[in-house]
């Protein structure tokens, strides 16, 4: 198969080109769980609490302290923040050029106390938790007017640019909304105001019709390998039904998403290896105004559709695709539906 | 330092960080030069002219036959193509979504009969030939009015997604502009239309008086580390002058161009411990008029200033790059153009 073909989302363009490829076992992938080191130098294990920044949030076991062992998951400050979180976010011009301060947060999630823990594997209390504390660090970061958009990611595995192997996640709440996400935002509200419809409903339906892309689904949640996969097996997880913001999706689901999110990643784990992967929470900005900032996309974006990106990282980018934008994938999104649906877990 | 950066030409924002890091041995860099691996079974080297696809262009010396040795540089279809030749470039929708048929050319650039040579350590000549085969070989694809782009670009070892080690570069010719030249192209074409200024040509008169970001110059071309840099070392190679496209610079400067990329390659392999890295080559499209084709950006694209960008592969790309567009970049630009200057070749 040769095919280029347009993400309606993001308006990328992907061409899928099978012929140079590849099954899972081509990709000769190293298995994370080998780079797991020594679980005594690691400040993320339960015990080492002073190795880390103060917390700013945890799940606690009744009765325990703060910033002492006894907790189920950890909220800290990156020790190393790409984005500090003293200062205004002034914009300045620098001869021909412009910058603003780079004020912000990063924060460090820690997932669990055990140092070899992993999603797929946790009881899905655990993986409630670490949603909880997601939406609980978004909601309280989108108060701080100087913030336009706050992220969530997960980095496992080095080649996917994690440097410490203890299961954790990361937020980055920037002074400006992201180019990606202005993007999915402007497009999904063109969309809307267009057809009075939300395009990811609308893809979902179709998607569910087809059935080919479609790899998990149970009530309220379902994961594809969408049309146009920048990379072989990349996986979008979206609600169902509409929702404009992981902000506002009502906790009385939370236990589906932990466990669609617990079944795909098994089918990762399993299907490819334990291979280094990303994922990234696409939401609508806050809804909390910012008055008199034009470039601000937050308030009113209820024609967004939020959802997981989940990127195994099993090729290189390479020239072509950073002068470009123009991904080349050498798995068709079908053949890494039908086996991630097909694998047994 | 703590700054978001925007550069002008993509709208891109990069945060600059350097609390984090990096001092060029920070990085951890194993050599390219490592992976050479044996020559007997690379089918780039001479005397193996049959294990590649006939050759499209070569430069060879008097009296050598097509596809045996002889030759200085040879340009061979990429056996394993992310886009075929054959078949014509339509487009068609499937259910909601848009997509092509995966025609386009993908070209191998052999840069010279010898296994481990590479560009800093060849006479000028010799790369000389591998820029002259640059431009022969766009001037000829843009011939093809399926083709709306021509892209040449190197990737230098495993990490920058090369897999065999003999020193090559691609070109890969495609049916749509891809998504960052469209951008790069509006945004000159913008600003010259605004101010009847190109903005490449302000950017060079404006770092040229700063200093801070050059790394080389010569007669005719100019080498910085861009003030938006998105990762580190990274570094854009232009011409003084205003040339809008590669395909009409002159061959008189041709000497000076080869001499240019060579200084600055040698400057990052010493440098950097021969890093892995990729270049691609920024130029505008084809002059050739497509007629009926709205969004072809080629004809009369005089507004854009044609440069090579060589971005070392000396960080992971992460969870948070892949949401948001934004990157995080631990060596400020002035830190790195110093570095490069002052090293000893």
């Amino acid at each position: 198969m040769r095919e280029i073909r347009k993400d309606p989302i993001s308006d990328r363009w992907v061409a899928i080109s099978t012929e140079r490829g590849r099954r899972p076992s081509d990709f000769g992938i190293t298995s994370v769980s080998s780079e797991l080191g020594d679980p005594k130098l690691c400040p993320f294990c339960e015990g080492s609490e002073d190795k880390t920044p103060p917390e700013i949030l945890a799940w606690r076991k009744q009765g325990t302290q703060t910033n002492r062992p006894g907790w189920d998951i950890r909220v800290v400050p990156n020790k190393f923040p790409a984005f500090v979180i003293e200062g205004d976010a002034s914009r300045s011009g620098r001869g021909i050029y412009d910058m603003i301060k780079g004020v912000g947060a990063h924060e460090v999630i820690i997932e669990s106390p055990k140092h070899d823990a992993s999603i797929p594997d946790m009881d899905d209390e655990q993986v409630c938790k670490i949603l909880w504390s997601y939406k609980h660090r978004i909601v309280d970061l989108e108060k701080d007017i100087r913030f336009r958009y706050v992220l969530v990611f997960k980095n496992h595995g080095k080649a996917a640019g994690s440097s410490l192997p203890h299961p954790h996640s990361q937020l980055i709440a920037t002074p400006i909304t992201p180019r990606y996400v202005k993007l999915e935002l402007a497009n999904s509200r063109a969309y809307f105001q267009e057809k009075e419809r939300c395009i990811f409903c609308d893809i979902i339906q179709y998607e569910l019709e087809v059935g080919e892309r479609i790899v998990y689904e149970n009530e309220h949640f379902v994961v594809m390998a969408p049309f146009a996969s920048r990379f072989p097996f990349e996986l979008w997880l979206l609600p169902r039904r509409h929702e404009f913001g992981f902000q506002v999706f009502p906790d009385s689901n939370r236990i589906m998403l932990a466990r669609c999110l617990k079944n795909i990643l098994k089918r990762i784990k399993v299907a490819l290896n334990d291979p280094p992967y990303n994922y990234v929470l696409h939401t609508s900005p806050s809804s909390v105004p910012r008055p008199g900032k034009p470039d601000y996309w937050g308030t009113m974006q209820y024609d967004f559709h939020w959802h997981i990106e989940i990127i195994p990282r099993l090729i290189k980018t390479a020239g072509f695709e950073w002068g470009s934008g123009l991904y080349i994938n050498p798995t068709a999104p079908e053949e890494a539906a039908k086996f991630l649906r097909e694998v047994e877990i």
